[in-house]
């Protein structure tokens, strides 16, 4: 294995997911929904198979969906942007991180990111050989140290990576934390790779897109993706929009790593995105219910539960249940119990943090959430 | 736009495909058919998506499929591997190519590349801080310069990639040109890196994967993917097969890049690939067929045709029509001609080479084909 990648692990979803599988545990873990994505999306996609498009898409995107991630953009930000010289398409959002990384990051670039953060971020950032600059949210509320983030830039700092709604706490960024945000990036020339993919999953406040706040659109690329949308985790569809000068990069990066993503479930995607707001507002309303299920659960079941304003995940500091780590505890959990969550101590830069803390997923239907909480309540 | 990809252009096939759309030309430049892909394919992708297999899945590609490949690889090269060990399903071979690279090798590596190449080797060698050698393969029958090949080799070179049947030139790589190829890996400690998307299109002779001669299986990466072999370029399904020791990296690499492909697309493709043998009968009787339709053409319009023993690419000599070089050969076929060829200077090191030959496609019905023969007899 190459330099770039050989501290990383097999990522824990994979982990986690097969040990669900092995033990027959509920998958509380990784983040994919038990349940359908809407008709509507699916038959847009057999249609489009049926229909014969089935070749090679533009490679930044077919033009239909461009046009509709454009609009929905402006729908939720009030900006405009050019859908064929703003936006990419990328399959998944996880691609979008990495061409964004690999087409705008030079190696020894400082990039800040706030940890615990979603793994892919290291390790993409590892293979752009960029130095990376921890920043930790802490609980209760996970609030952003801005005197340390101010500390920590440097004239060396090329992006600061946000993720919000943020996996795996459940943080929404405040309009007042991304107003500093802005402004440093703003006075010391740094860019913004914002990773958005759970923002139509925000319970307790309206979501923003640091894009729209003045001068940043020019300094930030916007990610997101269909799958957490639309219950569609596998179609992986994702996009980056940003700037003509900084989608070039991206763009390149693309072109490179994956050249175009999948034809017809793009077409499909066009439908998705044309949904009526009573779509997203029915999907908040359902999540909401799922959230409840499982936030009181675990509380009843005795752990100290964090508040989580957006994402599908909560996290619970474990050390109620007298285990040393997150690593032992969830070994525990899926062993004896018959439940899987997520270690955090992997979203962190130096792995002796975040030890107290594990992730639940309520992106399953009610009944094995209520399955899952009965286990713990019973066994733990 | 990082360092890494500051040389690259926007690749010939966006550039092409775009100006084919504008000047409403006939598209012989892309490799993607204008027919559809099998009805028993499509109908399985259809199944899927009924089926909810809409959510992640496995990073490494869904068992079903692993095992599918694994089947398949055995059947066309005797080898057996192990489905979940030694396969790593990816976001089509473009991204098999870029996780291979990404995950195999190091800053300052010597990587050998054939040109002329598929643009995306280059590029993903550039982002990977890969030391690149060429050599040259030449007309007219684009053999391997088996001293050259010699005389490249030193003790950094880490990998040579190679491409049987060969984009852009149809060339096939014999036994013996392997044999050699191998014997000079095994005794250097090199690896083979081997795009083999058009095995099925193999027309003047029969493939063979350089993972089956002996003692070359440990030291190869073998990728290919579903679009060429089944019509369906726009699914972008790919894979890569190597030993544990080399799938490592590669599977790392993809983790990180897009963590896991389209599911309901990798569903279907186990139906694909366990398509009978009169399968792949059909499809080179159709495609000698077209094959024949354009070359024969092609010669009555005055190129010197190169010969084609596999792939759905031919290139040609167009110095008859007296352009200076192969992109104004090219614009002029798109502006005064109506017809879409791709130049091949792209695809060297040294854009000053290639600068005589133009590929067209045959991956077309054959009343297209033949209307672009008749639009070249006409206005050339
Ligand atoms: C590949 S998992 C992607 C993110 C997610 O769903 C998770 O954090 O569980
Ligand atoms: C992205 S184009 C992939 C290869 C191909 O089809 C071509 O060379 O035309």
């Amino acid at each position: 294995v190459a330099k770039r990648l050989e501290k990383f692990k097999t990522t824990i979803f994979t982990q986690m997911s097969s040990l669900a599988i092995e033990h027959g545990a509920i998958n509380l873990g990784q983040g994919f929904p038990n349940f359908d994505g809407p008709e509507f999306v699916k038959e847009a996609a057999i249609q489009a198979i049926k229909d014969g498009k089935n070749q090679y898409a533009r490679g930044f995107g077919v033009p239909e969906l461009n046009k509709a991630i454009a609009d929905r953009f402006h729908k939720d930000t009030g900006l405009t942007v050019h859908p064929d010289q703003e936006i990419t398409v990328t399959s998944g959002c996880t691609e979008a991180i990495a061409a964004t990384i690999l087409g705008l990051i030079n190696p020894g670039d400082e990039v800040i990111v706030f940890a615990p953060f979603y793994d892919s971020y290291e390790a993409t950032l590892s293979m752009a050989g960029a130095k990376v600059t921890g920043i930790t949210l802490c609980p209760p509320d996970f609030a952003l140290p801005i005197h340390e983030l101010k500390s920590k830039i440097s004239k060396n700092t090329r992006a600061i990576l946000i993720n919000t709604p943020h996996n795996p706490t459940g943080k929404m960024f405040t309009r007042e934390e991304l107003d500093q945000i802005a402004s440093l990036c703003i006075e010391n020339d740094v860019l913004v790779f914002s990773d958005e993919v759970y923002d139509k999953l925000a319970f307790e406040m309206d979501h923003i897109s640091i894009a729209s706040l003045p001068g940043m659109y020019e300094r930030t690329v916007t990610m997101n993706s269909l799958g957490k949308t639309f219950s569609l985790t596998g179609w992986k569809i994702g996009w980056a929009i940003a700037p003509k000068h900084l989608i070039w990069g991206v763009k390149q990066a693309h072109s490179y790593l994956t050249f175009a993503t999948s034809t017809p479930m793009q077409h499909a995607s066009v439908a998705a995105l044309r949904a009526p707001d009573s779509y997203y507002e029915e999907l908040r309303k359902d999540y909401q219910a799922k959230k409840d299920i499982l936030v009181e659960g675990l509380k009843s079941v005795g752990f100290k539960v964090y508040p989580s304003s957006g994402t599908y995940f909560v996290v619970v500091d474990h050390t109620p249940f007298g285990l040393p780590d997150d690593i032992s505890f969830c070994e525990f959990l899926i062993k004896e119990v018959g439940v899987v969550a997520i270690p955090t101590s992997v979203f962190y830069l130096d792995p002796n943090e975040g030890k107290n803390l594990v992730r639940f997923t309520f992106c399953k239907d009610e009944e094995t959430l209520k399955n899952a909480v009965g286990r713990m309540k019973e066994r733990l």
